[in-house]
């Protein structure tokens, strides 16, 4: 076993079961020694909720990248009518007009002054807290509960669990914004058990702000996009003017987007910036519903295509009363992350929005979003139907399925990465470094890496080569050895049985064809 | 001629002849009209400096991105040595902890106060310049001349020219930096004719501000990054750890960064979001010399290989004397835009950086930035090739190069794609929308998608479909009509020579395989 390997896998000397505790802090080391992710700026200390892509984390997400536009995209799936669907591309610039984010809702809603409360981690909004004050004794704590109809009987509760000598109606309700930050040394937070926990109020937006130009001033101020779809509404009447976009249509884009977290965690699971796969179809009203179905079960062939487990991924559709007002269905896709387990956490919100945001970028650019159908002469405002999936989650869930344990082999476990989007499709191996068996395996390189991405590996031992492609999920392994130089066939390890068998070299790009599907 | 079209072409009726305003001003406006870039937030009014990359633009970007990522990392070059050279793929966040700026030296050079001049539009820095000052006469103006051993000629010069009635000496130098703000009215800028033009100075850095967390105040202070570069050099020894890198090799990475550009012109030349593809490239510093002559040879092949013109490219080498203390040498690629022409515009520099960066990084961070040659027992720290292109750029002068102006064509023109990097590679066209046709040209598109990028076009008359392939340069038209049904075969329309032969719908395939290279 090699000295890594031991710090990684669990041994038949461990005695402490192996929790999903332990399997997340091996994925994050494993990561991290083979260079799928490292942490941004390591050598400065890092920066929170920042993570930079090594050279195998980038192959596999190029290959997530380029399976989701080639099923959006480049081949778009058979819709209802027997007929395949149009998508068109887009990419649309980070920083928009700061207007777009008024229209949206992302600034404005996110802005109000916030408070934290040290003590539960929570945060409210200021104007949707009531603080029951009291000055009947100097030492009286205030007591604080979310604004609403049923405050009265939550303080009332409160107090009584709090055992306060005073009663309720020594109490006077007072809105938290109307309270000086000098007094909230007094005030119990809602979830709190002691006082003097929450912050100063502060203005809170998620979204990350930036300013253009030599002065920065309020003119200047722009921010960077919260997610990829509002460039989609904004370049509506553009993409069906220049590029006879008829309805029902979508428009997709893969690019960064950036929230605020507050606490970003959980790897690269939760964090400032981050890549999105966004597409918005756009359909008549009438026929959003079938739309928003075909959708869901389009998403979920493809969540299976990459190598989820069904029994690691679930679909969940949130209750009517729970969705927003304007939205009239939404389905979360969720994988069990080892830090979630045994709950999930979301990869993708499919969500039909009405038309909700073409209206919104309507009145506030004053631009006609409607659209004109030359077959009925109707003009309407399209429904919109909106997979939003995350890619670096993806990249997340595919890293999480493919870690395998296995205490039989050297490398202690193996990354049963799908060939398809494993950033290693062989590895070519020549027995040793010097005479014909590196000459032939470069040959065999240069061949196969016109059309796959391979891996040359010339030094150590093969042990230790074959561990190490264990480590990073390369599919198959073919080693060059003195049998080659005779008869011209190499051996091939398959990494899931460490199985190996004889090819001939000639036959190598055929079995490649075959084993690399799927 | 479609009413576009007529808007578009120089007609024989034209007298003024067709300038290179002109072209640049029918890209712009085709780029729009067909998709391919559109102005970002155009129904807010737009924002300075930032486009949309149309469902077209996109395509054509992602083709130019790929074939970078191919010549460098999926197939790099034969090295000097005959054998393949290495290099590794990154992605590293936009957002860095703010001391990498500090070490790269973006942070503080880019940070002192400097003043623009109204009337010339030049920009100063306030340490730069000096003012000769007089209150010999109280309505006499200040001159300012830029700093430097010989600014008592050149202020000596300018009186003179400017026709004063004071003599030399009835004036005293002092940096505009001791210059109160009140007396700025007083000085004529040094390249301007009147006084009072220079602003109120500030501080400016072209690299954007962000902050990060809930407070915003100077700790939380972070930076859109201004290169993909530091990005490499802060991973260098996570990249020699994880993937056992041996110098020489390279590490590569594709994506945006973003400048505070004062000005932004040219359409997508000079922006505020732009996409870079940069490779930094180790060595060994005996054999810097060797490496850099390589890569300007291996950079020049690649650039011909998206079709640009060797009349249309030079690549233009800095004498030793106009190079930063740190460089050595840096060719520059150059392309004769229509906007730059007869000069040309920066598509790439190609740097001998030394080891600067990382002695930056090692000094700022604490953390060894040495490599160790398990070869030699040799330790040292690498010097550093870095050909550093512009993805944004390099899609406009591919734009620009395919932009062809044809008079006898419906379109008014063509665009010259070359096949690799053409957004569509054929369009498959029903001579009628109703009947056999579109069901023999959908079986078709089906087949060709999987492989192809290829355009289904149903609607309109054939001429104006085949005009709108003009116009987005796709190289193939395939028309399916009555005789397709009878003996099946085909049309092929040739984009450039609108030659029509006629092929079987089975050797369509074949017929691409061997029409697309190139």
């Amino acid at each position: 076993m090699t000295e890594s390997a031991a710090a990684l896998a669990p041994t038949a000397t461990q005695t402490a079961p192996y929790t999903m505790t332990d399997k997340m802090k091996d994925i994050v080391s494993l990561c991290k020694r083979r260079g799928f992710v490292f942490p941004a700026s390591e050598i400065y200390g890092g920066i929170n909720g920042f993570w930079d892509f090594g050279p195998l984390g980038v192959e596999l997400k190029n290959n997530v990248r380029d399976l989701w536009w080639k099923a959006m995209v480049k081949c778009p799936p058979i819709g209802p009518d027997g007929e395949p669907v149009t998508i068109l591309g887009l990419d649309s610039a980070i920083i928009q007009n700061p207007r777009v984010w008024e229209a949206s809702g992302h600034v404005g809603g996110f802005a109000d002054p916030m408070t934290d409360c040290r003590e539960s981690k929570k945060r409210y909004r200021v104007d949707h807290v009531s603080v029951y004050t009291t000055n009947a004794a100097p030492d009286a704590c205030w007591i604080a509960v979310p604004s609403g109809d049923d405050e009265q009987d939550v303080f009332k509760k409160r107090l009584k669990k709090l055992g306060s000598k005073l009663s309720a109606d020594q109490y006077t309700a007072v809105g938290l914004d109307k309270i000086a930050v000098a007094d909230y040394g007094r005030i119990i937070a809602p979830d709190a058990s002691k006082p003097g926990t929450l912050t100063e109020p502060r203005a809170f937006n998620l979204l990350m702000e930036t300013s253009l130009g030599a002065v920065a001033d309020a003119d200047s101020k722009a921010y960077l996009r919260g997610e990829t779809a509002q460039g989609i509404f904004i370049n509506f009447t553009n993409v069906v003017d220049s590029c006879r976009g008829r309805v029902p249509f979508g428009i997709a884009q893969i690019g960064k987007a950036f929230r605020n977290e507050v606490n970003p965690r959980n790897f690269i699971f939760r964090v400032r910036e981050f890549e999105q796969m966004e597409m918005e179809f756009f359909c008549h009203p009438n026929d959003a519903k079938m739309w928003f179905d075909f959708w869901v079960g389009q998403r979920k062939i493809w969540w299976q295509s990459l190598g989820l487990s069904d029994e690691n991924q679930q679909f969940h559709e949130y209750p009517a009363d729970e969705l927003i007002f304007y939205s009239k269905r939404l389905v979360d896709v969720e994988y069990r992350f080892p830090f979630s387990h045994p709950g999930y956490g979301e990869l993708e919100s499919i969500a039909y929005r009405t038309n909700y945001d073409l209206i919104q970028h309507q009145k506030f650019s004053g631009q006609k979003m409607e659209y004109f159908d030359p077959v009925t002469n109707e003009r309407y405002i399209p429904h919109v139907i909106e997979p939003a999936a995350g890619l670096t989650r993806a990249v997340l869930a595919v890293l999480c399925e493919a870690y395998t344990v296995d205490p039989s082999r050297p490398s202690g476990m193996y990354m049963n990465f799908k060939p398809i989007v494993a950033p290693v499709k062989a590895a070519i191996l020549p027995l040793t470094a010097k005479g014909d068996h590196p000459v032939i395996a470069t040959k065999l390189y240069m061949e196969l890496r016109e059309k796959y991405a391979v891996d040359l590996d010339i030094k150590q031992n093969i042990g230790k080569r074959y561990a190490r492609q264990d480590e990073i999920g390369t599919p198959y392994c073919f080693t060059i050895d003195d049998q080659t130089v005779t008869d011209g066939t190499v051996t091939v390890r398959h990494r899931n049985t460490m199985a190996q068998e004889r090819i001939a070299l000639s036959q190598i790009a055929a079995f490649l064809e075959v084993g690399l599907k799927g």
